[in-house]
């Protein structure tokens, strides 16, 4: 597929600076341009890469504002970002999709599988299963007996869901297994990564709520729910009975404490530990335990002078105790 | 299956408080009970929810005190939560469980299965495994030759059982690999989670020992060893050698470096980091590097005072400058 | 196979002290010997256990001291570590290798595969994937859509190939994803562990260089770059766009940010979390965030008193308060 810079400015809403009739046929960072590529500048660290780009065709800013000519050809729109982001569904829509269960698949004969379903190789889908129409479910998938997944979910290749959930109960010989009799529910739209995990619940149900997107290698935990829309990076993990809301975001590696409570639009910093329920809607948290952004960085810039106090303290007393000794002589 | 509150209570010894004849076929968390369901409360943070949960009958403990009658047909008994998982392992017991090697699961030849056995599709089982009586093996996991699986063990989808151990020594012009000539043991009734990682050790074995729990995402090194009923939450990671002693528990993503000692029941919290051996059995350790949780706790709540410290240091500083100023006049 | 230790001296350049016609046909650790095995002694932690192996031969050290003598055939040499990784090599090359595709793995049709490649049962190699000759792809790989990897590269089971980025941009009524248009390259040499993800780009590659050792569990992120002969220990994780530098070294469970560069032979210690692009070749790094090994030292250990010093700092205030109270009067 090859397009002219003419034809891209009328499909975003953009003005062309320089040869109209410029085609290109993939994408590339602006970085590692080449010619015949398109590629984008948003973030302004990058601005410099303009001067040099081997791209055909550059989407810029409107305001962009050049220090020197450049050699390729301008698109300028609203907003670069979410124009090349446009750019590439339209691509992406236009290339060939695979659909249907690969003859590799195993999927059980109790399992309701929706229209225009992709189910890859290797893929097992277990009893009772529902799979709702859209979905992509990638190879090696796990999906075990009696979980539901909703429309347009996208599952990648490693992820397991529905396995049992982490319940024992101590004895004097060792540890007895509590039967996990619940399932998994997802909703529409849902995205989950590559090998990431959700349990199935004790009882009842682990929710994964409409538009979250899951990235790779999380662990959510039994009787989890996560509100709609919400994001998490790879390698973050919930425990047991956590509920976290709706539009929050969590970076990479965080981790939640079990039964606890997180409010709508809660922001999350990377490799935090959340402990306890959130206050309300909208807070940021970060550390280990997670505290308000502002009094974990600043605790964190005092932290490296912290043996520089250590020493000072000590210093402070002898004066205070000469100054004393003056006194009392 | 159905069941009466009588039933129920003349199974687990319990007393009926409301009608003896109300039937239940399922289970649910009194939050979420629905008609014909038995639910239990125990935690006393949801005893609120006993007044409207539509839940047909609940498990409580005998010394609970109701504010108000409630709707639903009570069953007293010692201890709620270990009641309901008594109920609950009856009727996972009842319920038909897969036994046998599946037509899609790959196992070698040379491998040696035991009794009523089940080895989903594909499972890979390599060349001289053994895998003891009763064990699970869930689609997708992966055993390498020569490990060794004891009886009753159950190992969750995409488990990988005796991957090469991470050993490369360095030389000029990059790393050459260790060989991993050792193997996994893993002994009876050990449960081992989705995606968790077990490492064949470079000589000799990795050894999971009897009773261990391993949830998800964890990895465990090479030349490691956990004691018997040692339990070990989500994306928790061991470093090589590193040997962990009996009954002891350890949260979600803490980690461990190599070569160290941790001795039998100690309690490492979640996100810990554990640089050095233990002092005794028993002990109790967070953070990272891992402490006394009561070092830990104080430390981290005067946290969030060190910029106030700082502040008020500089301040005590001028203060005492002035005494000196003011006596030496 | 069975080796004398005349064999073995003759063969590493080393010095038999003992019986010359003693033999052995395993390894084994020091502390577990066994007749027929051989051994080493390298790490002086272990060097009381010299004198009890029931190992056959030791490879130790040729300044090793004894301070009795002992039962087994010593062999000196240079460096008893690197003789036993040279002899583990030697006896890993002659056992017999598994090669060629296996008839349970899936191959697409579009794939090139090179010479001397082994890919296991259930591994997915997906449509125009190219394989470089000598490759180990293991059970459970998922190599997605057009990634290419190298010679000699070995990717241990469960481990995901190229799955699509995490990128999303939000609207107003969730997320829409950004189409991961790009691929993966992973260089030759490399070693990928159990159940590690390596993303896709968006556009462009994401890149691992040649010589590059990934444990397990580690989360690549799309756009991401490894340097050559880079390790990295298990469950790190890496954000989007970073890009690691050659020969350094990664701890375990340690985290990057986003859009960040890391300089050659930079070591990042265990569960650190680096944020911010590192000065220059050779930085070490500790702590989250990530700052120099001896100041994070210095400060973890005033942090165990810093309850200690908010108290102290109170005493000491109420001292300077009553000496001003003194010369005032």
């Amino acid at each position: 597929m090859e397009f002219s810079a003419k034809q891209i400015a009328d499909f975003i809403g953009g003005r062309v600076e320089g040869n109209e009739q410029a085609t290109v046929h993939t994408f590339a960072k602006i970085e590692e341009g080449t010619e015949g590529a398109i590629t984008f500048l948003s973030n302004p660290k990058y601005t410099q890469y303009i001067y040099d780009t081997k791209a055909t065709i550059v989407l810029v800013n409107e305001d962009l504002e050049l220090e020197h000519p450049v050699s390729c050809t301008l698109i300028r729109v609203k907003n670069a970002y979410e124009c090349v982001a446009k750019l590439m569904q339209m691509y992406a829509s236009a290339m060939p999709k695979k659909t249907g269960v690969d003859s590799l698949a195993f999927v059980s004969s109790s399992a309701k599988i929706g229209k225009d379903v992709y189910i890859g190789p290797f893929a097992f889908v277990g009893e009772g299963v529902t799979i709702g129409d859209g979905s992509r479910i990638y190879p090696h998938v796990t999906i075990y007996d009696g979980c539901k997944i909703g429309k347009n979910v996208t599952i990648h290749a490693g992820a397991v869901i529905g396995a049992d959930g982490f319940g024992f109960a101590p004895n004097t010989e060792g540890y007895e297994k509590i039967p996990q009799l619940g399932i998994v529910i997802i909703e529409d739209n849902v995205e989950i990564g590559a090998n990431t995990c959700v349990d199935r619940s004790t009882m009842g149900e682990t929710i994964i709520h409409q538009g979250v997107k899951l990235d790779n290698l999380i662990q959510v935990a039994h009787n989890c729910e996560i509100g709609e829309n919400t994001v998490m990076s790879a390698q973050a993990g919930m425990a047991g009975s956590t509920k976290i809301g709706a539009w929050c975001m969590v970076g990479g590696q965080a981790g939640f404490s079990g039964h606890i409570k997180i409010a709508d639009k809660t922001f999350i910093g990377a490799q935090s530990g959340v402990i306890s329920n959130t206050k309300g809607n909208g807070e940021q948290l970060i550390g280990a335990p997670a505290i308000d952004p502002k009094v974990f960085f600043k605790s964190q810039a005092v932290m490296k002078k912290l043996p520089d106090m250590y020493r000072q303290m000590a210093q402070m007393q002898r004066e205070i105790d000469e100054l004393k000794a003056k006194l009392n002589n």
